[in-house]
Formats: structure tokens, sequence, C-alpha cells
């Protein structure tokens, strides 16, 4: 039986030091503060909003709520971007994605100051991400999932990751900061043919492919320990579901996330860790 | 007896493209131009830079070189970059590097505007290797390896690439590049512990740890294609010889490239590629 990696500590561990940090910066005169942008009502992103607001309150961070309707133009939603990122007292932006069909990404994501970007989706956060520079932030799940790894005291230096998916929200990005910390790592995509044979020789297993239940026990060996990284609508179940079959994969590996309560439970954490971080950074201008 | 890849083939078919589009451009009243900027008097930036002004007068970009004096201060450098930055006769900058130790890399790098960073040394250029959005180039030394692939039929879509080196002017931006393009990639480092162990079962092995002939033959397959990308000096042969030991690697792969006259042949016709490509972003606008 694995070892069960579950993400409350690990938020909780983080908690704590921001709720530390925020206390120490309020006798500063300063207040942490995020922005949450939104188009429309999408209830995933409002359950993620509702989410981002608790962590929030439980650290002391101030959120803004900017809400804004399905229809709005982009030349009006990127004139409320440009507002947003010129507030001084705003020091982390949260753009809800994806946007809208009739709107630039791109264009959208450009308006945010590397240091405001706590989700790490700027050009400038991808580029600090790839040189390992500390310009701008990691995407908040890629480098939840290097808290869990941290937390449970995972060695990465020396070891073989393997990283299923190579999406710029985690697959890419959390190869990278793997890499940084001396891991050897792969990142297996659609287009590599024996994924399992790759996978099972690794000592830490990524599974960020989006698909239910597709990591079964080939893809695993007794060493490893697996970080589940898979949110899916599981129909079964009626409920979400990681891209690990858990019940299969559990009894075979060292260690692994559950889904839910996993790798996902600490994602508002560390978008909380940026927003405290970019409120530092400035202080300390 | 391994198939030697000699990089001039390959550096003659980009060049006669170039040339046919350097004429069009001609036509149009536009003549490709780059500015090579160094500080000093370094015998290798001299040689490369003349290497890249004799392709330049083959394909007909035109050359400025901005050549400023060991002592320069940070701030009159700057001021160099800004004003080559702005002419708008200028298509691409490349700076010769490393720069002296009084002045700060990065500042001087992103002097460069995106479009004119024809050597991919700007963080806009990282993000547009990470992120495959096509923004600003790759460093000219990764692409050159591609282009060798590209030219010489190997199979890249679906293979397994062994990567040794994670600089971030050949090894990631390499990887990267080899991702994109549907591989599945490892990155070997100094922290991987065995890594003829990774490399002996890849299909494509990129040598680029800088270490005169270290990749020896248990590091291989007789079924692997060898791209060495090393350039060091030889104290035996009094001359330059690449990071694989070549005459016992040549006897037991696929295919392998010499060095001299392998990759390093391309750099300059990949440089005039980027110039020229930079050009027609231009007149297209």
């Amino acid at each position: 039986m694995a070892e069960i990696l579950k993400g409350a500590p690990v938020a909780n561990s983080i908690t704590e030091k921001l709720t530390r940090e925020v206390a120490e910066l309020k006798v500063k005169g300063v207040v942490p503060a995020l922005a949450i942008v939104r188009i429309g009502e999408s209830p995933d992103d409002i359950a993620y909003e509702r989410a981002a607001m608790k962590r929030a309150e439980q650290v002391g961070v101030n959120i803004a709520n900017e809400i804004f309707p399905e229809d709005i133009s982009e030349a009006a939603f990127l004139d409320e971007l440009r507002r947003i990122n010129k507030d001084d007292n705003m020091h982390g932006i949260l753009i809800m994605q994806p946007l809208p069909k009739h709107i630039d990404g791109l264009a959208a994501r450009e308006m945010i100051a590397a240091e405001k970007d706590v989700d790490g989706c700027t050009q400038a956060s991808m580029a600090g991400v790839f040189a390992n520079t500390g310009v701008g932030f990691p995407p908040c799940t890629a480098e939840a999932a290097m808290e869990m790894l941290h937390y449970y005291n995972v060695d990465i230096a020396g070891k073989k990751a393997a990283v299923i998916g190579r999406s710029l929200v985690i697959g890419r990005p959390l190869g990278m900061l793997l890499m940084h910390e001396n891991a050897t790592v792969v990142n297996c995509h659609t287009a590599t043919p024996d994924i399992p044979l790759i996978t099972s020789k690794a000592d830490i297993l990524i599974a960020a492919l989006g698909r239910l239940h597709s990591v079964t026990p080939e893809y695993t060996n007794p060493n490893q320990v697996v970080i589940d990284v898979g949110i899916n609508w599981d129909e079964e179940k009626q409920g979400i579901s990681g891209d690990v079959d858990f019940n299969a994969v559990e009894s075979v590996v060292k260690a692994i996330t559950p889904v839910p309560a996993g790798v996902g439970s600490v994602t508002t954490s560390v978008l909380m860790k940026h927003v405290v971080e970019a409120a530092w950074r400035k202080a300390s201008q």
C-alpha cells in the first residue's frame, strides 16, 4: 500500500507561513492584494474563484473581483486590464482562462506586468521558468506539484522524473522546475510511442495528460512517487477523479497523491504565496 | 561505418534559398542588414564575425560592424544598443558574448527588440522557443542542429532524443525544438547519474556538454544519429574537436556529424536565415 500524499498538510504549511508574512507586511502598511479577472459565469471559474477567496481570507490577502459580461469587446477588456495592471495597490492579477473566443488571449495576458503575473501566464514568466531567472512566476499548478514533493521530502536531485503531458500550464513548466532542481526529466506526450516503457523507469511520475484513469500499474514501479495533476469528471463516481487509476495504482507504488484532496488543494495556497511574494518584492524596492 | 553528416551541403542549401529571397526583397527595395556588436578584440569573436561576414556577403545581407573598446561603460554601451535597435534599416542584431564582466549581460540583451533578436538571446525569444509561438528566434546553434536533422531526413516525430547539456544557448532550447517536432526528449546534465544508460536508448543523441571526447561508444547504439555540437580545443590535434570521441563512435553508430565541418558550419547560415526572415516580417507588416 502506497503512502497517500494529501494536499491539505502542504496547503496548511504554506498558509501558516504566509499568515506570518502578511502580518509583517501589514506592519509596513502593505496589504497584499489580488485582482481576480473573470468574464462570464462559468461554474468552474466561479468554483476556483471561491476557493481562492477563501484561501485569501485565511492568510489576509485582499481580493478585488473584476467581473465582466460575456459580450465585453476585446478593446474594452484590454482597457480594463490596463487599468487593473496600473493600480499600485494591486500586487497580483489572475485572469480566469480560457477567455471567450472573441478575445485574443495572448494580447490579454500580455497586459499583465511580469511582477504581477502570479499565475505565470505571460511570456516574461515563461522565459523566467525556462531560464530560471526568477522573473515572473511559474504557473500555480506546476509549482503546487513541486510543493508536494518538497513537503513530503521526495528526493529530486539526481532522480529520474517522467512527466506525461507538455501543456504550457503544467507539463512543460513542471519539466523545467524539476530539471532546475537537478532531476533528469523526460516529457512524454501524444506522439510518444510507448509511454509505460518510459514512465515505469522513473522515480517520480507526474500525470498531467488530462485523461481519466489512463495511468495504470504498467506505467509505474514499486519505488515510484506518483503525482496526479489530472482533474477529470468521473461519470461513474459522479465526481472528480485524476489521470491515474488510483485504486489500481495505489497498491503498487511507493507514494501517490489522491484526486481530489491532492495537488489541487495546494494550488490556491501557491497562488497566495505568489501574491505575498509580489507584495514583498514591491515593498523591498 | 557511420554515414558522415557534413555541414557544408546543409549550409549551401540554406544559402541558395536565402540568395533567392534576398533578391526578391531587393526588388521591394529592402536590403536585409545585420548589426554585429562586439566589445574588445577576442580572437574567437573576431573569427565568428569574419565567418558571419563571409556568409552575409554570399547571400547579400549587409553587415554593420559595431565595435567598442573593452573599457566602454555600461551606460554608454546600453546607449549604443538603444541607437542600433532603433535603426529601422537594421533588421537583426547579434551581440558577441560573453560581454565583459562590468556590463550586465541581461540588461544588454534586453535592449534588443524580439523581432531583431536573430540569435535568440532575449527573454522574448526564450519564451517563444518554450511556448512555440514564433516570437523572436531560437539560438542559431540550436536551430543549426535541427537543420542538420531536417536536411539529412532524420525522423524526429515519435523518436527518442537524448540531449546531453542544458545550457540556455543549446541544450535547453534544442530540447524544446525537438519536442515541438514530436520527439520524446530527455535532457541529461551534470546531476544525471548514469548518462550512457539513458543516451544509449535514444534514436537521436545530441552532444552539447562542452567536454572534449567525452561521448564514447557506450553512450550510443548502432541505429543512432549523433549530432555533435561541441567545440573544444584539442591539444593533441592542435585544432578543434567535438564532445564526441569521433574515431571510436563513428564505427558503431548509424550517422554522425564531424567537428569541425559539422553543425558549426551551419550556424552562420541560420543566422542569415534569421536576418532575412526578420527583414521579410518587417516588409510584410
